[in-house]
């Protein structure tokens, strides 16, 4: 039962106190705080809203409505609709004037959750002291929040990536209180490939001078480099090859030429020059320390640790799931979504959006990633149908 | 014609002066030298042989056999049955008891060709001084290199990756010296995606400070971090996510625990454990300037620049041309090979070799590698026929 004095203004956000968290491996997080944000609108007029065949009717008093929890990947947060724009929002899929959107920052993260970057009950920043952490402390983390709310059952959990990873845990753990799920673009468990980009990364930080064995906090230095060398790796892992290639080709950057007499780092091709942007993008933006928990929690991802393997942990959900991917997703390849919707135990449906993006489909193909969401969306409704008003 | 007198032994290399070579961009280079290995073995009887339905007889001499010019790849060298051993000897695919097989490490390598850490005339290394190299200008070299051998034609010329490229090459700029080529797991030219992977790896090794500009030849240090950095990803692109995860999944490696309570760089899974020896085994091997030189000319491939674009130069293409790859290939994915197979004035075929292994299928799939090595032969010795004898 959701209590709407509680929840932020819509688009808002508040801190909501989550208590201690113990992490799978046993460390004590005293005084875990979440950053949440919610998406509600009323609704205008009917002409303003798709014709669904089934859903719930726009304009439902917020407690009455049911709840769809979106859980972000990695460098993302709670603010959905700044992420997620084209999915979430009035007459979007997912319709804010029918549903109560709940997004929150993870666990470990360093947009308003407590993290490696927030203080420590000794006030200084956690940096080195902040445990290690599994997806599924995260989802302890949130279930604690919505706890917090009063919060009892969520219509939907619906993530991408590391968020799908939180969905697909949060079906396992809690499933008396998720009605259905939909993860996107992500798989049962790392792959020792994953782990092998992953692991690099955050070696690639940990040997920057900078980062001071996790505790840069204070000494007026970032461990930016290392940062840099991670998300030039990553983001090739996040684009396909096909929409990288449509881009820039073998073009050099303007005005430079690296086809010159000798290699020259100053002289370089128009993709070098695209990674170097998004490289000081994310360093400007994202904490060194949540990048090393939140890519070391992916590592972890495991659906069948402690549950007797992950297909016999798979088959054990009770959660209504349907899954999506991208056809071309080097990071999640399609075969492992196809992998969870053979050994899913309540599964609903697999789709596939096709493009030459890669992973990060889920972002750019808006009109098929719609789709999927008003398909998923559909389905939850016949399954959890009247019920689903918390 | 071979003068069989300038070879060396088989099984053994000699260093063939090849002159001074002028780079695409206008760099001198005096005094190039190549190693170069030579292949060829006495007929024993015949049934030791398989049964081709066609091609050159057994144990011709050594001056009247067609002759097979491999290119290695990356980081290979010219002892081609040291990386190719299943392909390359007595009743293997490509048989040295009817074959002349020459292999030469690459220019710019580091294996006995002339390279960043080969002496200059002044008597230091050329470190930063060696200029950058494109894949013709390898191919030139190799041009020289026969030329002094008194070789004006080869049979076929064959090579995966970065020997893929030169052999594209070879068909282009030389098209009189070549009768037949089979281009492996490659494309016309660098994707957007490579350079971006590329060019990163060469920065990693760039940031080492032992790197010294590129002239750490003599300093006692050498940019073994950045090379290991550059490794790592180097291997995972090389590698398929099928092969590396059934051989490490999300094991732990023995007697460490990635799943702890905190982050600990010591505590690693199985696949960082291999990576780590990846790496070591290469920064041992592999000389760090050549590592940069010949990653630059990957770089630099385009079979396209200076010739009206690239399907204009693959239509100009009068060599009859086979066409391989490897289905899980990331790094040089089938479409490219499929592109080529479009758009090759002459081309004879396109064989898909089918892997978990990825890019490194043509070294891991022996018996389809076989298999593709054998057709082409077959073809090259019906398309070559009576006249491949030099």
């Amino acid at each position: 039962m959701v209590t709407p004095t509680r929840l932020p203004a819509s688009g808002e956000f508040i801190q909501v106190p989550c208590g201690e968290v113990v992490t799978e491996a046993g460390v004590h997080i005293p005084d875990v705080q979440l950053r949440l944000y919610a998406f509600y609108d009323a609704a205008k007029g009917d002409n303003d809203y798709p014709d669904f065949s089934a859903g719930p009717v726009p304009g439902l008093p917020v407690e009455q409505r049911p709840i769809i929890l979106i859980e972000h990947a990695l460098t993302g947060d709670g603010n959905a609709t700044d992420w997620w724009g084209g999915m979430v929002g009035p007459s979007k899929p997912i319709d804010t004037t029918r549903y109560l959107v709940l997004c929150a920052n993870v666990l470990g993260g360093c947009q308003g959750s407590t993290g490696p970057c927030s203080p420590h009950p000794d006030g200084k920043a956690w940096g080195s002291r902040f445990p290690g952490l599994s997806i599924r402390d995260m989802v302890v983390a949130e279930k604690q929040m919505l706890d917090a709310l009063g919060i009892e059952r969520v219509h939907a959990v619906i993530g991408a990536s590391m968020g799908g990873a939180r969905a697909l845990e949060w079906t396992l753990m809690y499933p008396e209180m998720v009605a259905t799920a939909l993860p996107i673009a992500v798989s049962a468990r790392a792959s020792a490939w994953q782990i092998g980009l992953q692991s690099s990364q955050i070696r690639f930080i940990e040997a920057d001078p900078h980062w001071h064995g996790g505790d840069y906090y204070g000494t007026g230095e970032t461990p930016s480099h290392g940062m840099g060398q991670a998300r030039r790796i990553a983001h090739l892992t996040y684009r396909g090859e096909l929409e990288v290639d449509e881009r820039f080709g073998v073009e050099a950057q303007h005005g430079e030429n690296p086809y010159g007499p000798y290699r020259d780092p100053g002289q370089r091709f128009a993709v070098e020059s695209y990674l170097d942007r998004q490289a000081e993008k994310l360093v400007e933006r994202f904490d060194a320390g949540s990048y090393v928990v939140l890519t070391d929690a992916l590592n972890r991802h495991d659906v069948g640790r402690g549950r007797g393997g992950m297909n016999a942990a798979l088959g054990s959900s009770q959660v209504p799931t349907m899954v999506a991917g991208v056809d071309t997703d080097i990071l999640y390849p399609f075969h492992q979504q196809e992998h969870l919707s053979r050994n899913l135990g309540d599964f609903i449906g697999l789709s596939k959006i096709t493009s030459p993006t890669g992973h990060d489909g889920f972002l750019t193909e808006e009109r098929q990633t719609a789709q999927v969401l008003q398909k998923f969306l559909t389905k939850a409704y016949l399954l959890d149908g009247e019920d689903s008003a918390s």
